[in-house]
């Protein structure tokens, strides 16, 4: 007898098989009826849109999409690497929040940006803990000697912070970011396009044995999937969404990192550029994000981006103007973030921002204000009223 | 007999010997009851300020200002360098627009930043046409080499394109930006803190002598002013109000091309700054710059410099979104603009923008919607209303 739980991984490994991740369609289905129902409407056949029975038919033909879900979860068992599900504690609760991204941008890529069904984890640490507090850093691949400089640096002071670098294992910026968290006994996740047991590329399989380690391999994909050139680009939207904030060190023009970039800001997530030589093509992407971009922020450090990422103020370097008499003179946004607040209880940053409507950055920014205005408090990871100011 | 327009000459040289150029109750002064009128006043001992009193009295102990003035006349009628007054046709209008700046730092260097009373020029081109269509260019003294190849490069391009090159005659970026501008047998200027006679620094004499040939050199400091620490930040006022616009190439955290920076925003000036690998100390100050003024705008290039600076469109990369239904649907600034138009003739930007109350660079970018909405056309060097439109 197969119990509800294991029902649902079969399906969602069975349907990133039959689609990619990221499907709008498929995506919103399992948000309806769950993912064991959708896969069972759609090998059935039992769909109104006539494309995704063609597509679920073909798919099926080269391989039963049931059969090829359980042999992959065994196979994933015997070389160490685990499902994990939104049922799971340690499903990394921020890419969901791909669910309501609007990109203005067309075509497939640009559309199919809906929350991932799963991941395949390698390594001992829990995902979601992992990615609390973590940082993306990006780049190009043909990085110069600067750049993977910067990168590993930066990688380094954040992680010696206790803070988690994320990147997508690629050469260059990628690797010297993982590389530099590495150095610094901290810890490092790889989020890959193909499946977790032969990461790509294949030049950097000491890398990646290191960080399965320490640190995490993940990946939406599961076992035996290749790197098609596509997945790249719908991985890029979980290391947007997965993290507190993304840093692009070297990009040249219109590239993956670029694109990535899009995804961060779209998301209202910190997106972050290091600058460099005007005389550098490595730097182009970076610099026509700048300046295409008003919410793109330029840093220089470590120290900078944790101002970016850091919580409740917790790395805030400017001073922050609370209002003068508390609650009377509270501008709109803290407002909303007051009467989003339970009466009782405390509630997360992200709690907050959808019960008021507002982005998780506005939030924390103006919850640094009203905690210095004394109208809130710090409990656990969230904030409450405090007593004596309701 | 000396004439009215003598006395004003002698009397701006001298006032400017007496006090230091920007000097606000001296300038307030010159502007409510003439120069001649506040220089007799000065040396009779008839102002209420007793400081005034006192620095005019001891200053004029040492030698007596009118004569001092006169000498300096005549010392640079034989040097070549002619005297540019406000009342001269080549008086470069925009630097007036030092009357309504607001700084909110503190400090002597801060608060004296009201216009120049006059001009020592040496060069045959008038000073008004050449500053028309002028850009600055500054940076680092100590400046890489990565610095100078930009700042001559991005110089030689402007000057090429028939733009002036403004800089401030110092070693290292400077030096680059005046040298660009020469290569490309443009005009460059450069605007000193010491006597035109004997420009400092010593070891760009000849790269001065060749700037005086084709170019300007210009400085609002009496022939034999020695090139004083606290002349160079009062200067720098003068460079950024002069100019459509300022790049800053290279600076150090802190440093003199910061402070030119906070004049040019506080003017509304475009205000450019070239980023550089941020390992670089020579590029703290400009990474500083950007991060801490969201009117401040990367550049990388000539072109988007002069996406900056040029006029009424003339460089607009952006596809411009005029109105739908031309005047039904005017903005608030569009309205303004129009409103300030005279029924008949031409104004320049400048005059709209103080008629409306907004600043020349709004005026600019909303000049060219309103020309390609068809309700403005350019006439000489301003825009009248289109005939039919009204």
């Amino acid at each position: 007898m197969t119990s509800p739980d294991q029902l649902d991984r079969v399906a969602r490994v069975a349907l990133t098989w039959l689609f990619e991740p990221g499907h709008r369609a498929v995506w919103t289905l399992v948000q309806e009826v769950g993912a064991a129902e959708t896969l069972d409407r759609l090998l059935g056949g039992d769909v109104p849109d006539h494309r995704l029975r063609a597509a679920v038919a073909a798919r099926n033909a080269i391989t039963d999409a049931r059969r090829f879900a359980e042999t992959a979860l065994d196979r994933g068992e015997r070389l160490g690497a685990r499902l994990v599900v939104p049922a799971d504690s340690e499903w990394p609760v921020r890419v969901d929040e791909l669910a309501r991204l609007r990109l203005s941008t067309t075509g497939r890529i640009n559309q199919d940006t809906r929350p991932p069904l799963c991941f395949w984890v390698r390594g001992a640490h829990p995902l979601g803990p992992a990615m609390d507090r973590s940082v993306a850093i990006v780049g190009a691949r043909a990085a110069t000697s600067y750049g993977t400089h910067v990168a590993s640096d930066m990688a380094y002071a954040l992680a010696e912070k206790g803070w988690t670098v994320v990147s997508g294992g690629a050469f260059g910026i990628d690797a010297a970011a993982h590389r530099g968290a590495l150095a610094a006994g901290g810890r490092t996740v790889s989020v890959l396009a193909c499946g977790v047991e032969r990461p790509y590329p294949q030049g950097n399989a000491a890398l990646f044995e290191r960080i399965a380690e320490t640190g995490l391999i993940v990946s939406e994909w599961p076992i035996g999937a290749e790197p098609l050139r596509h997945r790249f680009l719908v991985r890029n939207r979980v290391i947007a969404a997965a993290t507190a904030g993304t840093v692009v060190v070297e990009a040249a023009a219109r590239s993956g990192a670029t694109q990535t970039m899009s995804r961060v800001l779209a998301l209202s997530r910190p997106a972050m550029v290091v600058p460099g030589p005007v005389t550098s093509a490595m730097s182009v992407g970076c610099h026509a994000i700048l300046r295409g971009n008003p919410y793109a922020r330029l840093v220089t450090s470590a120290d900078e981006v944790l101002e970016e990422v850091g919580r409740l103020g917790e790395y805030l370097t400017e001073p922050p103007r609370g209002p003068d008499h508390a609650r009377d003179a509270l501008d709109e946004e803290s407002a909303l973030i007051l009467e989003a607040l339970p009466r009782r209880g405390a509630s997360s940053p992200e709690e907050l921002a959808a019960a008021a409507g507002l982005d998780v950055r506005t939030v924390l920014r103006r919850l640094s204000y009203l905690e210095l205005a004394g109208l809130v408090v710090r409990k656990g990871d969230g904030v409450a009223f405090r007593l004596d100011s309701c």
